[in-house]
This record gives structure tokens, sequence and C-alpha cells, in this order.
């Protein structure tokens, strides 16, 4: 079969062919259908710092994936043949505290489909029989596809209660992208957001932004608290831009919440007195989404509000043409980019 | 009347004598019986460049404080003829939106006493009515100076649920010793305290500390969660120190909560992917007291388990020789001061 | 001035005219321009037990107004001439426990504006001068009317986390028919409403509710969770009747949370074993709003969802016809009554 | 070997001799060594209506175990040959919504130990092999026998925060006691005891109350405020009885928060309006024990106090007799009831 893998560790990837895999026990054998392109796997494809140190190699990449059940290895019930499955891209132990007290998705011995074990940008993929989400009829098949990344947007998203409240996003990305779908669903009012691409802006107004920023203009706090109409209570950071989560901080309305979803490629100068004792935040740090609470309010928002994620499907290319689909997500003028398999 | 006054924005203050003040509408008039002396008046003491930015002078110091009813204006109506009265030293508005939903602690135009108006290091203070707390029968005098700093000890120690779980505490100055001796009190457990001081960890182990580690160590990482038994899942920063601040986050249990309290002097350099993210922490920053919330259960504790703060409780001086009380604070050796005025 | 009153302890009004009342200290005095009919007005009316129990004579009705600020008394500062103001009509003392721990809505010591005060169903109204909210430019007068009764229902919709998950409300009245637009606007999903009343349920559809159920049929339990697709994780009961109470924790999925608001006129017999303990229910009971968070939510939802709410004002009357108004609503034939004053 | 059965659907149990279980797949064997009797095993040995309704024959009776691992079915892993372990007895199915959004306690297919399966008042018993937790190093036998019911204690009291709370506590039995003694530790102040029983009062007292209250007494409700100095902002209700319900919520303080686990074998009538409403409560339902985060809290209680307990293990008896268990259970004249095995 053919599969997009990480060979060596240095920059790019190969599109081989490869023997498909066989289901263990408690695992399920999948015919991959879509794939999403993850903002980490550019990161593996340009093998920078960080993927040097957490990757190891060879590796099928790709973890935002939906399938079809083929076959399973013993020990799995829970799906039947012809079943259309989204994958939770985290294995976690189920036995650590973490695990043992609802937070599977920070499992102390976390490891991820696509980095730590062969992943979803295959024809095949065997996947732990534990971590498939049957799909439910009424959902398209590229709107399927984006459960696990949709899932962070609504982990992030519904973490604090943004009813009501003025909530700044920073980053439209495809993250960020949905996030304010999310958010405008559930009522966040009003929302503003905030890139540097004008091409991202036209995309957040879209996915229900009531205004944009421009990060890029010296005036990006003015115009984001005159946007608003206050500082926001509420703040999404879903960009990892060092700048953008001081700046996150530095505007939130005292006693307001700030979530942090975007990963900052080196730390960040923090002004903690100043911007996160004396405005009496609360901060919450995302990774993955809680299992498997998020994964219900994710399906709810994909059955009755899937269509308004159209406009961020932006392009679709195949695992032949991957070098392609890498190049468009390096230009910045896109959204999320689903490989058709 | 005597009082330490900030009369130049210089290193040091002076002991002089001024006319008592007098109360307006909806003031109470005091005569000060005990104050604390606060990190934060050491900061104004040495007139770093945080004090040069923040403080307005000529000013009285001290916010600290316990005194006796004297007489009050017009629109006063809570307290009576010999009350003994603590004082909310944040001056908050009342009616910005963060006063009008419960974090009237972090007010949009908070003023504070002894900083922003004229302190309680003097014989006589006044104060806004509003925010006096009559101070119960049952606790002497020089405990009851203890209400406003404990009361931030309090609100850190509570904002997250520390019952039954493994808790480390960074910094063992007068703050981080309130905070061990009302976790021991609700039943945190194990508490492992951390400071570069043997003095200091010696308190901290009289204020209920399960045990201690030596900051300056170093494996105290090591020595740290040995301790514990496990990485703590609730964490109080207490100590101010960069380092301390990356620790806290660094150490913490996937799915922790980190209060921070300690006021750092400069920005932090945090690792947000590592230390945040990949942790799914959540972060609260302290400021003062929940207006009154953390006034009852402050009072609950000091009604109750008062005495256990007694050996924290290692110096007291008066106004004529505050010098000799700040050369104390500086050697390091010493648990809370109290001025007896 | 014109005044709806309850002169003597027995069945009815009287339209009668009166003096205007001039505002003491910490007093407003509004021009009244429309005020809702609330539930309680219609017990009252009717003198039941309850009535005669709580309710002190004579009296002028009416705590659901806006009105222009015309005059205050000393003391008042944050209102201007020609303002429009919506009233909180919840007279807190401010200084118990509970309004000093973010309870002020179950203040100890609650007096009610129209119940044990005079209230506005009279050209002029005196309210203490902090229960003010003005109403900011874009809601239209018949909309700022809602301000109170749309406030409980805010209160209750927002309690709990209702984002994405399967809702059902009991009973639309008013109250109900205003939970589900909030509801709606803040992604409960689906929401299934349940009265008896095909005029009202029709209403419901209106307001955004998916589906509705006939609470008089005999198979109304079955019906409620096949059109949710399973039990409601959320649930309001927002009628008063017993019945509903019982089915609103009966039918309940086990972990599920319920919020109570209506008002029943006797005490329900409950099945605290099966429906309450062995489904693990959180149970919420609402009086009036959260003071101020609730207005500020109040505020933006009628600022940006407010002309959803337009199909469920039916009827406006004025004083002088207040007898038909009455009428009206004893019929059961309608949304919110409004008078035009 | 030896067991307690319901054998007849009728009055009374029978100590027989029965073949012992053998593991199946994913299933332990334990070698039981002590077990408490629970206020359920009387409700089914004196056969009361809800026994009749709810409890299949024939049946080996006991849930709250600790026994020594001896051997296991396929499928299990976590437990090594010696180790002592104690049971969760709640038997949930791991699939449906309330077990995969961390509601386990109350599974939608919820199986009982001991009542809906063969429990563990036997030599031996076999239990799912994810229904075990390892008994560490430290607690002696006869106190992780309490693992279980301390457990749902534990989940009680630490459902709303009670740290510097004043607290009512309705029932003395072997729930209220253990009630008492964690909330203690967690600083529950003042904490205010009620039963009819001075026998019960008294292990109250020894358990850590400040006070306790003759619920027999007519002014039972002055005197438990008198002796909490304020109405309780927290509650637990732990005795079932219906009176108690009532008291609980009746003597509430406004925007209190009550806790329900005492199981009333009839309807209780409450007063929505005045005793819910009107106080703006929260109320909890207890089933349970919350899977795991309760058992790593119960642990810690008992590593680190578990010797407060001792006064209310007031009797032990052998399975041979059981009857004259069941004899002191029905006197009231006793704590909690262990079996030697």
């Amino acid at each position: 079969m053919l599969a997009v893998r990480k060979v060596e560790p240095q920059y790019g990837v190969e599109v081989v062919e490869i023997d498909p895999p066989k289901p263990g026990a408690d695992e399920l054998l999948l015919r991959v259908r879509k794939a999403g392109i993850c903002g980490s796997d550019r990161h593996l494809y340009e093998w920078d710092a960080w993927a040097e140190l957490n990757f190891p190699t060879p590796v099928t990449l790709g973890h935002e994936i939906v399938g079809e059940f083929v076959s399973f290895g013993p020990g799995v019930e829970n799906v039947s043949e012809g079943d259309l499955v989204a994958v939770e891209s985290h294995v976690f132990d189920g036995t650590c505290r973490a695990c043992r007290t609802g937070n599977a998705h920070v499992c102390e011995n976390l490891r991820i489909l696509g980095i730590d074990m062969n992943g979803g940008f295959a024809s095949f993929v065997t996947v732990p029989g534990r971590l498939a989400w049957k799909v439910p009829d009424g959902i398209p098949l590229h709107r399927a596809a984006l459960f696990e990344p949709l899932g962070n947007a609504v982990h992030a998203t519904m973490r604090y209660d943004v009813s009501g409240q003025p909530l700044a996003v920073y980053g439209c990305g495809p993250m960020g992208l949905m996030a304010i779908a999310v958010a405008r669903s559930i009522g966040a009012n009003p929302i503003v957001a905030s890139d540097i691409s004008e091409y991202r802006r036209n995309l957040a107004l879209a996915m229900g932004a009531h205004a944009t920023v421009d990060a890029s203009s010296e005036s990006c706090d003015e115009e984001l608290i005159t946007a608003l109409g206050s500082r926001p209570t509420r703040t999404l950071e879903m960009s990892g831009h060092p700048q953008a989560v001081q700046q996150a901080l530095r505007l939130s309305a005292n006693g307001g919440k700030v979530v942090l979803l975007g990963i900052p490629p080196t730390p960040v100068e923090i002004s903690v007195a100043d911007d996160v004792l004396f405005r009496g935040l609360d901060i919450y740090g995302v990774t993955g989404r809680l299992i498997w609470d998020t994964w219900y309010r994710t399906e709810t928002f994909l059955l009755q509000h899937g269509e308004i994620l159209d406009p961020m499907l932006t392009h679709t290319f195949s695992l032949n043409t991957f070098e392609d689909a890498m190049s468009t997500i390096m230009s910045g003028e896109c959204g999320k980019i689903l490989l058709d398999i």
C-alpha cells in the first residue's frame, strides 16, 4: 500500500509502497478514507529542533483520520463491518493516576498516532480498538475527517463558559477557525479574531467572527479592545506565536480566563506579576481532547452545525501529491487541508 | 502622631511626626494597634525599579493592620465604639465589571492602602468604612494583625481543592508558611515545602509541612518528588523567584493545578509547550483576597487553628525601631514581623 | 398618578389614583415606560394561600419594569437625566453573609419590589439607586422591559454548561420560552420542550426548540426521550407543576444536571432514592438573577439576539385595561404580556 | 466454602456451604479477609418492599470487602500474588455515555456486587479485575475493609468545598460517622451532627464533631443553628430519614450546598418553593464513589488519619455468627460492624 513516511531523520518525507499492517489483539484495521494534515505534520516535515528531539523514525505520518472498519483482532467488540470510524489519536495507558482521574488526554505514558507509532497517511492503519469512535449517519465523510482536530477546538472553547462573554481569538489557522465556529455556536459575543493574514481573517469572518484585527498592525492592542467593546473576559490563544501568548495575557480583562492551545516553538517571556497575578487570571493549557466528553460535544456540533466549517476546507490532495499539499500549507493561503485516500 | 513615611522617591523611609487624619464621608478613623510588614514594604523601602514606577510620594506605609474604632464620618453604620477592626487593603470601586461580577479583588481601578493612599504604620489611619472587618472575640490582637496577609494565603490555598492531594509549596517566607498551616488544616497530604533557608524550612515543619527540600540543592527536583511520593497534583508558588515559578510548572503532575502568588521582579521564561500545554495545567494568579468569601474562611481558621501560626510570629518592633525591623527582614532569619503601635 | 394596587387582602386589584412617590436618600425616581406581568402577579391577583401568607397590603404591584430617570435623592451617582433604566427587583441588604459571598440574589433579608414595597405598575416608582441598570442604546423599549424576567431565564439556563448537551425544558410559559431562546443561542442541542398547550408549544418552536411534546399525553415520557435521542443530560423545570418537577428528575440522564425555577404551589413528593441519589443528580434552585453577572449576560443576549423574543411578546395593555391583561393571562393563550405605561 | 446467602425471596439469610467460584476471563479470585455489613444488607435481610423489587435470588451477600489475591483469569494484569485488594463494588460497563464522561459510578447498566452478583460474605469471591484496588502497605487489614463505604463518605464530603464552612451532618450511623471524620480532616468548621441515639452522638464526638444535637428534641432546629453559630452553608444528609431530608433543606443557609446520601425508604414531601428555590440551593445526590478519583483520596485519608476511625469499629463477628451481627445492627448500639472471614 502507499504511505507517507518519514524514513530518515531529516527534512522531507517519502511516499512509498509498504506492506499493509495486520491488527493485533485489541486492535482494529481501518481502510483510511480521509486524513487531515496537522500543524505538527509540518514540524515533522521540516524536521525542526523539536521534531528531532521527539520523533522516532521510520514512521508513517498522520493522526487526523477517518476510515472504514475492515477487520479486528481478538478483544475488540464495539464496531461492526462497514462502520465509519474516527480515531482518538492519543494512545493513553488507562492505568496511570491521570487516566484514572479523568485526565487520560495527559496520560503519563501518552503515545501519539503518526508520531510514536505508524499513522494514517496510508491506505490502511491499525489502531487500538478502544480509540475508535463510530461516526453516526448524517456526518459526511469530509467533515468526519475533522473529528480529531475539531475536538481540540471544542475542548479549548468549552473549557470556560464563553456564553455571552467578549472573546478574543489569537490565530486564524485551522485550529483558530474551528474555535471561532464553535464559539459562535455557543453564544460567545462578540468574537474578535486576530491574524497577520488577510486571507485567514476573511475565513475567520466566514466562521462567524464579529470582527477581525490585523496582528501585524502597531495598534493591534487598541484595535482589538475597541472591536470587542472592552478587554476580553475570555481568550483563546490558538497561534503558538510567543508574541500572541504575551498579548493574550496582557490584554485580558481582570479576572479573565485564558486558554492556551497554540504550541510556541521556544520558551516565552511572561510578565507573571503584571499579566497573571495582578490580573487574577485563570489559565488552562490544552492537550488533545477530553476522552470522551469532548467527543460527544464534537459529534453534536458536526451534526447540527457542520456545514459552517465547509468554507475552511479549502484544499484536497492525494497521497501522491503530498508534496503539493505541504507547499500549500507553507504558503499560508489555506484553511484545513485534507488528503483523499 | 508618629508615622513611617516614604517622603522622597528614594531608598529608605522616615519616621516622622504628622497630624492625625480626620475621617471623611463613608470613612472610619482607627487607632492602629498592630501592623504587619509585608514583602512589598521592603520593595518600597529599597525603592527598586518596580517601586519607582508604581509608587507616589509622600505616603505613609502599612497595609496589614488591626486597630480600634475611634470615630467615623457620615454614612458608616457597621461598627460600634471599641470594636476591633481589621482592614481589607484593596480599595475597590464597586462599580466596574470586575467588581460587579465577584472579582472586586482585581477591580479595574484598584487602589491599595499604604501605597496609593496613607497607610497604617502610624498611630491613626482613616479607611473607607466598607473595608472594615469586625474582629470577633476569641482572636487575640497579635493574630488579628494577620487577617490581611493570611487572607492571601487562604485565597491561594483554597483556590483549588487540595484535600487529600500531594501538595508542593515553593517559598517558606511568611506567605508560604501561612499557606502550609492552612493547607494542613484542610487535609492536603503530603505537603512538601521548598526554600533555600534552613531557618525557614524549620518554620515550615513547625507549620505542618510533612517534609522540606533545600531549594539550593542540585537534585531538588528529584528530592521534592521523592518526598511527595509522586509529582504534586497541587502546587503553591509563594516565593516569586523566577526559577521557582519554572520549577513549579515543570514538576507538576499532568492535569495538575498551580497557584502563583509570589511576585517575580522580572519576566519569567516559561516553556509553555512542555510545561503548560503538554501537562494540561490549570494555573491561577492570586491578587489579594476574595471579598468577602476569603475573610469568612480566614476568620474561621484564626478562631479554630490560630495558635498554629504563633511560631512564625518571630519578632515585634515599634514604629521608632522600624529600621531594625527592616534589617531583620533583610537578614532572612525571621518569619512574619509585627509592629506594636 | 394611576397605579394598579392591592388595597385589601382579597381577590383582585384596584386601578386607582395616588400621589406620586418622592425619592429618599440613595433612591431614584423613575417614570415607568413598560412593565411586564409576572406569574407571581397572578398569584397576588387571585390571592391564593401563598399570597395571603406572604403579602402585605396595601401595595402597588409590578416588578418587571423599565423607565426613564427623572430625579434622585442624595447618594445616587451612577445615572444621568434621560437614561433609560431597568431595575433589579431583589432589594438585597448587602451586609449579610449571602450578600457578601456572591449570593445577593438570596439575601437573608431579601425584599422584593411590587411585593414588599410599592412597585412599578404606576406612572412613577422609586427604587434604591444601587438596583438601577442603565439600558444601552440598541435595545428597544419593548425588549428592555424583559431585562428582569429574561435574567431569571439566563440565570437558569447558564447555571450549568448546556452547550452541546441534550436539553429538556418543562413548561412553555414566558419563562420557559425565554429559556429556550437563550439555550438555543448557546448551543444546547437538541432542545425538546414540554407543555400541555398547543399554542405555547408553537411559541416554543418559534423560540428555537427542535421539537415539542404534549405534556398531557400518556406517553409523554417516551416521546420526550425519543425526540431528544437520549435522556436529557441537562434539564430546566420552568412550569412549577408538581408532576413536571417529578418528571424532570425521573427522566434525567444519570449524572445529569437539573435546574428548578418554576414555583410549585404545594410540596412535591420526590422519590429521592430512585430519582436523585441513584441518578447521581446535581440540582439547583433558581431565585432571581446573579447580581450582576446575569445582567451582563442578559444585556449581551438582548443586544445580539433580542429580536428572537419578539414573537413571544403577544399582547400589550394599559394600566386602565389591567383586568383585560389578567383575563388574557388566565386564558393561557399568550406569551409575555406587557403594560404600556 | 461457607457463605451468607439469600436463598429464597423472604426474610432472613442462610449460612451455607457452597462450592468456591472460579475466575473467568478478566476476573480475579480473592480469599476474603474482612467484610463490612452495609445498611443495604439489612434491607436485604429484612426483605422490605425495596429489596423485593430489586433483588434477584439466590445470591451471596457482601460488597464491602478486602481480600488476598489468589488467582486470575486471562486478561488481568494489574495485581500480583499476595497483594491485598479492596474492591469497587459498582460493576460499570465502561461503554455508556455516563461511563465515558466521568460518571461510571452511575453507569446506565450498573450492577452491584453482593446484590446483582455473588458477593463477599464468603471465603472466596470472584470480581472483575478492573475493579481491584491494591491496598498499600501501612493500612492495617481492619481499616482496609473500610475502603468501599469510606469512599462513599469521602465522595459526599468532598463534593463541595467544606473547608472553613459551618457543616451540619444528619445521621450518625457508620456513614455519618465516617463523613464527620473526613470533614474534620479537611477543615469543616464547626461540625454539628444530629441523631436520635445518644450512643451514636457520642461516637460522633469521637470522630471530631464539635457538637451534637438530639434529633428527637422538639427544638432540634434551633439547637442545631445555635451550635453552629449560623445556618449551615454545607450539609450532609446521611440518615435517609424523610424528616431529616426535609430538615436538611429547611435549615440550610441561603446559597448553601446540600449533599444527599442516606436512602429514604419512601418518597419525601419537599417544599420545593420555600426550601430549594427561595434558598438558591445546590443539591447533589451521592451514589457510590467517583471511579477512581475518590479512591485516591480515600487511600490518602486511611494512610494519614485512619486511626481516627478505630472507635467506630465497634464489633467484629464471623460468618457463622452473622445472625448476631444483624441483631447488633438492629439494636442501633453499634458503629460499623465487620465480619472476620
